[in-house]
């Protein structure tokens, strides 16, 4: 039997885990749990690679990751194997073979993240594990002219939260695009790749901008500062979700 | 102070309780916990009436109780009281104060329930508590003839889970409205009262005709057999939600 590399599109609802990647002893991860079902399947252990590492409580509606299988299984087999023996708050879309060098976070040209947010005073009772209830109204007009000025090619490092920063903290954020349907209020972010809570500082910062804390034109100084202390609040896991990986 | 008399509108996600009704020992029920909230907040044991009293892993959109309180507070502190301490899958919509004979379940002049089935293969992650994965398609046009002999003033004792019958099983049901929107089919049933397990057989018979087992004329036969073996299976209580109480 030779070995297939299989690209998974899975959609996942975080509540429960402790993020996508394996650490130390967990297994109580996304990775873990779908290399569990792998290794299962191709009676050997097998390795998974996710192109985004989500954070604990973030959800995905489109992560890839792929893995290299010896196996005589058809993609549809495979497909249908993993989604029998995958929790029900885990699902594999797509299962389909790709060429071996494909590696679904190295080739990866960008992603596109949603937060959710919802003004209204009430918690929401069905959403409230894919939504953050903030309970106050923002002024999305001043949302958008603040993302104008964080949209582009910039050293992102004041969001931020690593401490120690090994590696380049540029980013080019393509698009930020705040869309608003009754009382929620929705960013899309998309660019060529996030930094460690990147996406949930930001959406800290503009919700603080919404709020009258911060104006659009401060954005510059969050910037410039290159120091997590001049942006915004973390904003929680639970309204996060890996969209799209682009390639 | 005086005793008022609390009118409160409900939504809850039933997944993990035991319905509605407290029974026996068991306090995991949302009665018991609006129980406890509320004998906290008046200082003393506080009993709640609802109206529906949903089953086990049964959601609520629109439940309606009562009980009666001697306290202070305003509607607006007793509702901001109750959602500071109930649990963030149970949320009171309204607390109104209404005349001392109102009961919830007595007044009730009828109840609309909703069933939600989806017809995809694939289950789905964000909706999955709330939703039946059926993963087959139905005919939706012959549930629809269907649900015309069993709309009207009948004796449902063939959509009764309950063995002993030592109360009148005639029912009227208004309405059975059957929508659909991409892969789900959402059961809209208005009545003006309910037997036990009845939406959920009378959803688990429906589907049985849209998979072609059975036939819309043999509802007849259905309710002429007077025998719960005459039905069609008991849908899962994870589609089922009470929307609304009439009065």
């Amino acid at each position: 039997m030779e070995k297939k590399n299989i690209r998974f599109l899975l959609q996942y609802d975080g509540s429960r885990y402790d993020g996508w990647q394996k650490q130390g002893n967990t297994e109580n991860t996304i990775q873990g749990r779908l290399e569990q079902v792998l290794s299962r399947l191709a009676g050997e252990p097998v390795e998974v690679f996710g192109a985004g590492r989500t954070d604990e409580g973030v959800h995905a509606l489109g992560q890839v990751a792929n893995a290299r299988l010896v196996t005589d299984m058809t993609e549809r087999e495979i497909l249908d194997y993993v989604n029998r023996y995958l929790p029900d708050d885990i699902l594999a879309l797509r299962a389909d073979r790709v060429p071996d060098r494909f590696h679904s976070r190295l080739n990866a040209a960008g992603k596109v993240y949603l937060y959710r947010i919802d003004m209204a005073e009430k918690s929401q009772v069905f959403q409230r594990r894919y939504i953050y209830t903030l309970g106050q109204t923002l002024d999305v007009e001043a949302m958008r002219q603040a993302a104008v000025y964080l949209t582009g090619t910039h050293d992102f490092r004041s969001f931020c939260a690593a401490r120690r920063f090994r590696k380049p903290t540029v980013r080019t954020i393509q698009e930020i695009r705040i869309s608003c349907e009754g009382s929620v209020v929705e960013l899309r972010f998309g660019g060529d790749g996030f930094l460690y809570h990147m996406v949930r500082i930001l959406t800290g910062t503009l919700i603080e901008v919404g709020q009258g804390k911060r104006t659009p034109e401060s954005m510059t100084q969050i910037l410039e500062a290159e120091d997590r202390d001049a942006a915004g609040f973390t904003a929680p896991a639970r309204g996060l979700f890996l969209a799209e990986v682009l390639y």
